[in-house]
């Protein structure tokens, strides 16, 4: 075995963003990555009801393949499933939508198991508004999502966030957000691109940055390989240290194109909102169980065994650990 | 009986918003006051199927009344209503809160009899703002709610709507959209109130002023009369002419105190965003069956008959029939 699958297989793996087609050849896919922890996304457009029954399936996920897969509460849970080779699975949203106007909804979710929520997907909801259209900033409701998701431990992403709801729900949080998966501007114009301003904003303010490798956002496009996400990962780190960078693959294996098109329309089915032609994730990680290749391409980047071991997991680790209350 | 009742009488008198205490008594009030026809809030924080519940509760209103009270879903309905000397009644709401995420609501609730329906109640929502909070403009998703409005034919009101939104929303709009209650700035200062210059836009723009007599924002308070009432009409019938004015009382009529909580408190129960102290309507005008003062009052102002039958009622049907197709 390569000193680097060595290396892959005694870390604690995180990935800080998964929205894939959830079935057990995905869960055997994420088993052969070496994944030991991944957020993964059961709530987009759906309002109240409708994300519940997303967790109901994913409950049952973890019946049916408790051999592959594991529910993350908390990050002993996190080394739980390190331990027990399964892989665990933090409950995430992309949008609020979810808490649709009840505060009290947000500890319901928690207690269900969501560790982490974006503020709004893309376009504007109660709390705020997405990247792809003007932002008005955090609404008076969105401070008091804010801290109540701060109070009950669930970790506010800003991926899809507009910059000034971002920046004012940094400054409105008191425990660390995050950007779960997103990209530099200054490697490629692109609305959901980040400038450095605001990674260092968001760096400053003690939050994490999860660095994606969705080809539409990458300068090389489809044609990107994992020395192109290298790239990406390398120029944050570079910008705001390796304390609080970490990987948010965004990974969407196994969904068709209908999957596709409710994402890119306004509330799943109103305007077209983008469109990202063919994705192709980049050569060398274009499924999850490349995971290993990774570390590989970060240890050959010149990087310190330490230093990928922060990337790949660790980091995440510590900013869940503040957030959750542990 | 004095000209002034006789004038009444035979008067289209409209009331642009009423959100009352529903029941026979009230009913029976609305008959003493000679209204024709009201704008009924059935919705504020309510979401879909809670306001259908509202609705529901407003069919079987119009079966144990029907003595007093029809449905209006078109002008047609408001001359029935006259002749039938009976109070018509167009349901309306004043958020779009029920409207949630879904654009094929607005046609279902226009086939429930909603005529009009506020851009956003005090906060914002997935629309555009309301008047208590910063005001980051009309989404995209609204600019799709106010075209699917337009179609179906269910006005845009924007009385307790941002300046920004509401300014987007009178751009945005093909129909003619309204303040169906509302006060002049000019008189006194208050988040509620309106500029001249947006009223000279609203109205430059084709739309509507409905003028309100709701102390809390009448310069004297609890202390106001019916010619404080009077003196606000004037103002904004001498700011945009005499065509696209008319009445809007916002008569709370029986409401209690939990009802104000909940009207004061973002989505019903969340924090406090006004306080309105004791409600006392104007002297002269405290309860819908003292309507017929205002003919008198405006007469005794010095206004012809002609212009007092515009202002009570006949623009407000005018402008009906255009956003309602006929």
């Amino acid at each position: 075995m390569s000193d680097a699958m060595q290396l892959h297989q005694q870390s604690i793996i995180i990935d800080g963003l998964v929205i894939a087609k959830w079935d057990r050849a995905l869960f055997e896919d994420m088993a052969r990555g070496g994944v030991t922890t991944a957020n993964c996304t059961v709530s987009v457009w759906e309002g109240f009801q409708a994300t519940v029954d997303n967790i109901v399936e994913f409950n049952q996920f973890f019946n049916e393949h408790d051999d592959l897969i594991r529910p993350v509460r908390s990050t002993r849970d996190i080394y739980r499933a390190k331990e027990e080779g399964r892989t665990g699975v933090i409950l995430g949203f992309q949008n609020v939508q979810a808490f649709e106007d009840q505060l009290g909804y947000i500890e319901i979710f928690k207690q269900l198991g969501v560790g982490i929520a974006q503020m709004a997907y893309n376009t504007q909801n109660l709390v705020g508004t997405g990247c792809y259209e003007r932002d008005g900033g955090l609404s008076g409701f969105g401070h008091e999502v804010v801290a109540e998701m701060n109070r009950v431990g669930i970790m506010c992403d800003l991926s899809h966030v507009g910059d000034k709801t971002s920046q004012e729900v940094i400054l409105a949080s008191e425990k660390p957000v995050c950007y779960s998966h997103c990209l530099p501007l200054g490697l490629k114009e692109h609305p959901r691109n980040k400038s450095d301003e605001a990674l260092k904003f968001i760096a400053d303010h003690g939050g994490f940055i999860g660095v994606t490798m969705f080809s539409p956002f990458l300068k090389n496009g489809i044609h990107s390989t994992i020395e192109d996400y290298v790239e990406a990962i390398d120029y944050i780190v570079n910008l705001v240290g390796e304390d609080c960078v970490g990987i948010g693959t965004d990974f969407t294996q196994g969904q068709d194109q209908a999957f596709f098109e409710w994402l890119t329309h306004d509330k799943g089915y109103a305007r077209r909102l983008t469109r990202f032609g063919e994705i192709i994730n980049p050569k060398g990680i274009r499924t999850l169980g490349e995971f290993p290749n990774l570390t590989r391409a970060l240890l050959a980047h010149g990087w310190s065994e330490s230093r990928v071991q922060k990337i790949m997991g660790e980091n995440w680790v510590r900013v869940l650990k503040d957030v959750w209350h542990e």
